[in-house]
């Protein structure tokens, strides 16, 4: 169906980009055939690293001519192999267009290239006193990722998403036009959002090569809260009590002794306390040292006279916010190497329903004899949760994997669920997507990637196909 | 192209919302035939209220199949003819669709049908000691409206806009299918945001009966203040100031002598003070007195001391605010008041520029020798503009506006802003958003609409045909 990758394209793509930032055939790395977990690989025809908007334009105009699939990688920390080149062809790396281009302190916005890390973005607005409050977990994914997976992270509890803080995209569309689409402006309703279907949209409708971001002003203090209960149902029927009390904690983090064991291990680091069963974490920020300290006293009070918690640890000090914080971000990686491989499920439930969910992970991991640990963001209803394959040999893994994938994508249905957070649903996922939004609505995603993509070339194989 | 409506399409909808709910050609009042600013009108030829989803799905699946425009309509408080029935057929309204479902503390979230107006469900949750944000000036309008043309309000400086609020929409597309987009979950990376591209479209791509709206706990303090500046130019050259000094107003809105001038006689009550030609007005809202007080004094103190402000009142009493908001509230209707026929322009610029426009329509006003009275947002750049027609006689009130508009949308554009801010685009705008938006963006919003609408029987001649 798509054109084989020649000789003649990889010349041609070299007149756009020049010899040094195109690589085909035998001189690409293996680690551009995965992402970070790895679960589906194959190696690109062609690696190319884009500089600018025109450039991708260029490249996107001479693949749509010539019927060459099309995947665009960031830092390639994504988990469900939305950046893998399924079907092989160009792989678009933005990771050298991570420019910081305005900061606008007027209209409160900061214009960047897509390969901006996040960690360059953070450091960089909250040197000048603003903040941009997205803050998933992995802080080395680009900006551009972030987008194009509306990642959430830990303070959506009381900030939003991604989604939430861009303001406007310029992007490059399969047969090469640009488009820009929204505005600098805080209010539009000036026709459909295309803005809206491109963040989330995983790289299959069009390349986004600037976007133009919210800020806000820097909260000046912040405090997190450790608060162990005895048992992983107490900690987590805490919260929608906490959130009841209308205190709105920036962040509210779930995570049992054994994630936090992994990650002492891992990261040879003392945790503050690992005597308890379950803890949740959480912060609270505002612009004053008194505002903070109020919220947090509200929630402590609450958690020790009401909800059964066993102590309320104040993360206050430097240090103790580094452990503590530290190891939370280390969760992943940490459980990654207790294990042979593993596969992650990062379903979104009411918040209502964690205590749930997480129950009937505990059950599944009964039923099918292995490690089940997750962590999550009890706060918003997000939850990572990882099937270890241990010493699992290869048949009983995959067996294994898709049954229990099954319980639980049915059950985050029966919640009121759905299938990702924060992750995408890329390769891995799209399956159970499919089966839980039914025929209709993909009918209509198809549609929709039709009207960018009619040769279905821009990351084929991904979320509707 | 369309099918001519029958009696015997009478029949088939009688046979499901029963008699007391359909009328038909001179059954209909006028009223019907336009919305609140009236420039495009057309009697629909059959008229009626739906109760349920059901219904809404029973009437689009015959629609369908008999090719038989539909147009959605709320209260009819829109004013670029959203829900005007331009190539007739059935007006469906939702008015009586009007029920609050279900409030959920837990997840903090209420479920409403479309024809909730927006002060019954201001009223419901604040009630409650809760709070939906999104405060369009239209209080009669209804949710569904709201969500459809992503209305926003005074409090979008600090709280966003209508879309920022929707966690998931119950819609019926054109051909009588029923989908569920989004959940009551905080975080969504599950495929393309159709409830994204849903709201904002005004009604053309499938018809919301039902909607999860997020609630935040409702503040428990606030203030306004009221500044008199010697001219407009100083008013709102202070207010990317005001947001460089951090702290973030709920509501900054401009107004002009004129503009209250109008109010007081519209509403026969005294607005504080009259004695200056230009004021702004700030609202700051919070959990405590003292943060919004320590709010409200920095403010007041960088207007008085660095912006050139001549006073501030602080409005703080229920007799003050009242009188404040009111005569706010009243604008549009006593600019109406004040002439023979008006139309509106709704641009957006980013905040930094919205002197530059202001002015632009004064030079405009003297080129043509009328009156464009204006006021709105000057928080988030939401500019309303009054175009008055006084003694005009028809030709040359024609004539005259088309210029005005061909000159503020131009200048919108190269000021980088966007045609509507909030109001929407329907159908007076439409050719105004396609010359800034081009053929290739109109084109992909096309495609989108054919994807759900593949009949363009459903608010057909609006947004993007």
């Amino acid at each position: 169906m798509y054109k084989k990758f020649t000789s003649a394209d990889a010349d041609a793509l070299r007149a756009v980009v020049g010899a040094d930032r195109l690589f085909v055939g035998g001189e690409i790395s293996e680690d551009y055939s995965h992402d970070e977990l790895g679960g589906v690989s194959r190696m690109p025809d062609a690696l190319v690293f884009v500089l600018s908007t025109e450039e991708v334009a260029a490249i996107m105009k001479y693949a749509y001519r010539e019927n060459i699939p099309v995947t665009v990688r960031g830092s390639g920390t994504g988990l469900v192999g939305s950046a893998v080149p399924v079907e092989g062809g160009i792989l678009m790396v933005t990771s050298q267009m991570n420019k910081i281009l305005e900061l606008d302190e007027d209209n409160l916005t900061v214009t960047v290239q897509p390969g901006v890390l996040l960690m360059e973005l953070a450091a960089y607005v909250e040197e000048r006193d603003f903040f941009y409050p997205p803050d998933p977990g992995e802080k080395s994914a680009t900006i551009g990722g972030n987008i194009s997976t509306n990642a959430g992270g830990m303070r959506a509890v009381k900030y939003g998403v991604t989604r939430d803080y861009v303001r406007a995209l310029t992007a490059v569309l399969p047969n090469g036009e640009v488009v820009e689409l929204g505005s600098k402006v805080v209010k539009n309703s000036s026709g459909y959002s295309m803005k809206d279907l491109l963040i989330g949209s995983e790289g299959t409708l069009a390349i986004i090569t600037e976007a133009v971001l919210k800020l806000l002003p820097l909260p000046k203090a912040s405090v997190s809260l450790l608060v162990p209960f005895k048992d992983m149902k107490s900690a987590i029927e805490s919260v929608p009590k906490i959130i009841r009390s209308k205190v709105i904690p920036t962040a509210i983090e779930y995570m049992s002794r054994d994630t936090i064991l992994f990650s002492e291990s891992y990261l040879g680091k003392k945790f503050p306390d690992t005597k308890n069963d379950a803890y949740i974490l959480l912060t609270f920020d505002g612009n004053t040292d008194e505002q903070v300290e109020r919220d947090m006293r509200t929630v402590a009070d609450l958690c020790l006279d009401e909800l059964g918690a066993l102590d309320a640890y104040i993360v206050d000090t430097e240090e103790r916010k580094k452990s503590v914080w530290n190891a939370r971000g280390a969760f992943l990686e940490a459980i990654k190497a207790s294990t042979t491989e593993m596969d992650e499920c990062d379903v979104v439930v009411p918040r209502s329903k964690v205590d749930e969910f997480i129950k009937f992970t505990h059950r599944i991991a009964e039923d099918e004899k292995i490690r089940i640990p997750s962590f999550g963001h009890a706060g918003d209803g997000n939850l990572h949760v990882y099937i270890c394959r241990d010493a699992l040999d290869e048949k009983s893994w995959k067996e294994t994997l898709a049954r229990c994938f099954d319980r639980m994508y049915a059950k985050a249905e029966e919640l009121g669920g759905l299938v990702s957070g924060e992750h995408g649903i890329g390769y891995a996922k799209k399956g159970y997507m499919q089966h839980q939004y039914g025929e209709t609505q993909i009918a209509l995603m198809r549609g929709i990637k039709a009207a960018f993509d009619d040769k279905n070339i821009l990351n084929p194989g991904k979320i509707c196909y």
